[in-house]
């Protein structure tokens, strides 16, 4: 009896008018224990339902991008090394119970870039150096100036010198260069002076610190650029090499986005389309792998100090494409759509356009993948300004089918001729075009300078290694 | 007789032909000390004109931004503290030699705003007590498992825990919310796992390391909490309205620069007019702010889970306004300039566009400000609006001024009506004009969403605060 009534009670719902006039469900009374397993039941489906979820988007990342998989397994590598390194004896003996700091090296250095890591190993390694002889000096002027003065040099010292690396990691020069070293040298002044006042054996601290971090920084170098190393510099040319296909397999997917507006069918390869959105937001990752890909040595057909910064200079370039592509999107989702005929007109010119813009920057890409010159980017080019030429010609030609006279704007008239209002989106599409082209053309010039810097980079370095027409001046003299 | 000598040869300039054609210039051959002696000059002045340079910008740094030299002194305040802590005798005894954590901890975890100091807080002490617990589990059951097994279980464990939590900061999610707490996850594990192997002080040591990281991160709250504090969400919100603004006087130095386009006079607001680069460049700096700001309590009109996803959204729609304005770019600076006749038809109606587009933003940046939604807003974007509409109706009576001739493009025709060509960059300027309307209402659309969702978090928390009323309905049933 009990159980039916209580299905009963489930079957209808309780409504009750409260003071802001809206009315809430009243939940009807039940067994407490029956509540709480209830809601327990569902905590626990909702949290396996969760973590399923979780393990899934891990596993995914993991599958599409095995490098990460790779980095992980190093780090614990070179832990297990270090681990090893204290659990011999001798090499303990030899750093006391400092062992500690080479362990936090590899945890706080490994990062996956060789030019990440190598910034952090040089930053920690230079910083520790100079904080350690700076705080030996400020102790001994501390030592110097009597008992009830010595926590007063030692505190202000900390504070002032605390302060101003503080304040210069704020300078943009600094913080892209130093901004780790600057915490580094705050940690250990910091902790040298103060010990200082303790500990009679500052020598040996700051001794110890210094051979432990360097334990730890050799170890990490040797594993990051031994095991499957992935480079700052390598990944920053991929970069730029992917957005630019993106790029271009963006304009493609317009061009055929573009055929479906002239032809009116449906069905847009929409992923592809989307390219352009990665464009835009690569900034930031850019500027970063750039300032750390200035610490790499040579690698690959990369020498060290390959203008990386011209990459920059490339992505602004792709970026100023982007934004006009994504200005493309509001013309052709237009809810003011154009007449048949000036698209039939203007069709074959603005996919030609769009076409060989696509194509352009496919040869770019190729160009920068290869880092020389296209033999065929100035033909594409001239190529490109001539279907914009076309389209300029075709777009001057549109006045013939125009209908002058603004009262028989809603209908096309017998003789063919269409209302002004119905050509805009046409128009406005077409000029778009010819700006990417435009923004395209100074792409090319950013690339071609890249190309050229790089190569010119090489002949200096193959110079430095192969000196003779130097010496033969100099012998001469 | 010598020095004249030498006077002389540096009048004269010896050139000489290399392999490759070029000639070069040869230096006469001077005292050495006297060129160490110039070489040694320039590099010192230059040295200390770069010195010059860099405390210059460093200086303006400073006065542009005091909350940057509020925050060192906020640093340097904490360091000396704590040293204050480690000369204490009682404390120096209850934390032993670890003290130094507490240094550490102050170095690693301050950062400028107060939700970036809570998140790294919070995330290093429950990391800390998380792996603490773990390593000493690890611990004994590697105790129990025999002299020999003892390094291959700590030397297993560590490998592995390390590899998966380095992989679990690859996960966006927990990267978000978990980054460094997995780093310090890491840390602690490994050197508390090694450490047991040598030190039987095993509980020893992860009490000491929990309690001075606790008294560094409760002074770095303190610290943070205290003194001017800088709070990421008011960072954030501040941001936002700071980036419409900008994006307002964008459209308003646009408004100028198309009248000085309409007028043909020159002379343009180049600053305001550059504004909306910021709201194009501020994408990663809104993330990270929004992302810090959910750690934060309640500070002045934001409650705890105010909705900070939400102004990402605000930014995303101000975007793809500002992508817009950049597409305008090239309309103004287009070479092919519209006809005189064109722009005089036009004009009125455009500029009535752009100042009713850039009023409407102006009014949504005080709305944000004010965080209510505005009673005028609805009014400006009706006026916004009807201005489209103005400019459509423009847009339709153009035709009457056209030549629909082609062999006649070059030249006004005497009876007034202008060659197809010219008006093109007029045109696209208006559709683009048009387009940034449309986007302005998606931004409104944002704007209100924010408004609305603040307001019913702050009616939760008043009701949270008071639940009379549905105390009432619960003794009712």
């Amino acid at each position: 009896m009990m159980a039916s009534g209580k299905e009963l009670c489930e079957g209808v719902e309780w409504r009750i008018r409260v003071v802001d006039g809206s009315s809430e469900v009243l939940v009807p009374p039940t067994g407490l224990a029956r509540k709480v397993w209830l809601r327990t039941k569902g905590l626990i489906s909702g949290l396996g339902m969760k973590v399923r979820m979780f393990l899934k988007q891990a596993w995914d990342m993991g599958a599409n991008d095995p490098r990460k998989v790779i980095h992980c397994i190093k780090v614990g590598l070179a832990l297990t090394i270090v681990s090893l390194v204290y659990f011999m004896r001798p090499l303990y003996d030899g750093v006391g119970g400092n062992a500690m700091w080479a362990i936090m090296t590899v945890v706080v250095v490994f990062e996956p870039t060789v030019g990440a890591t190598l910034y952090k190993c040089l930053n920690r390694v230079c910083a520790t150096c100079l904080a350690g002889f700076l705080a030996v000096g400020v102790h001994w002027i501390a030592s110097q100036s009597g008992d009830r003065f010595e926590p007063l040099v030692v505190g202000a010292s900390v504070f002032i010198l605390a302060s101003i690396a503080t304040f210069s990691r704020f300078i943009p020069s600094v913080k892209s260069m130093f901004d780790y070293g600057a915490m580094i040298f705050i940690l250990t002044f910091s902790i040298v002076a103060i010990s200082g006042y303790r500990v009679d054996k500052l020598f040996d601290l700051a001794h110890q610190r210094i051979s432990t971090i360097i334990i730890g920084t050799s170890l990490c170098i040797l594993v990051i650029m031994l095991v499957c190393p992935i480079w700052s510099g390598q990944e920053l040319h991929s970069l730029t090499v992917r957005n630019m296909d993106k790029l271009s397999d963006s304009l493609d997917g317009w061009f055929r986005c573009v055929t479906q507006y002239f032809t009116n069918s449906n069905g847009e390869d929409d992923q592809k389309l989307q390219g352009y959105k990665c464009v835009l937001s690569s900034k930031a990752s850019e500027e970063s792998m750039a300032n750390f890909a200035r610490w790499e040595p040579s690698h690959g057909r990369f020498n060290f100090r390959h203008p990386w910064k011209q990459y920059l200079k490339i992505g602004a370039s792709m970026r100023s494409c982007a934004y006009c592509i994504e200005a493309l999107n509001s013309c052709i989702n237009s809810e003011n759509q154009a007449a048949e005929s000036i698209k039939k007109h203007l069709s074959t010119s603005c996919l030609k356009v769009s076409s060989s813009s696509s194509s352009a920057i496919k040869e770019l890409a190729e160009s920068v993948k290869k880092m020389n010159k296209s033999p065929t980017i100035d033909l594409l080019v001239e190529e490109m300004n001539s279907a914009v030429e076309e389209l300029h010609n075709d777009l001057k030609s549109l006045s013939h089918l125009l209908n002058p006279s603004t009262t028989a704007e809603n209908q096309i008239s017998a003789t063919g001729l269409v209302p002004f209002m119905e050509i805009i989106p046409v128009v406005t599409l077409a000029s778009i075009l010819i700006e990417i082209s435009a923004r395209i053309e100074a792409l090319v010039g950013s690339v071609e300078e890249l190309v050229k810097e790089s190569e010119m980079k090489d002949k200096i370095v193959a110079k430095e290694e192969k000196p003779e027409g130097t010496m033969k001046a100099l012998q001469r003299d």
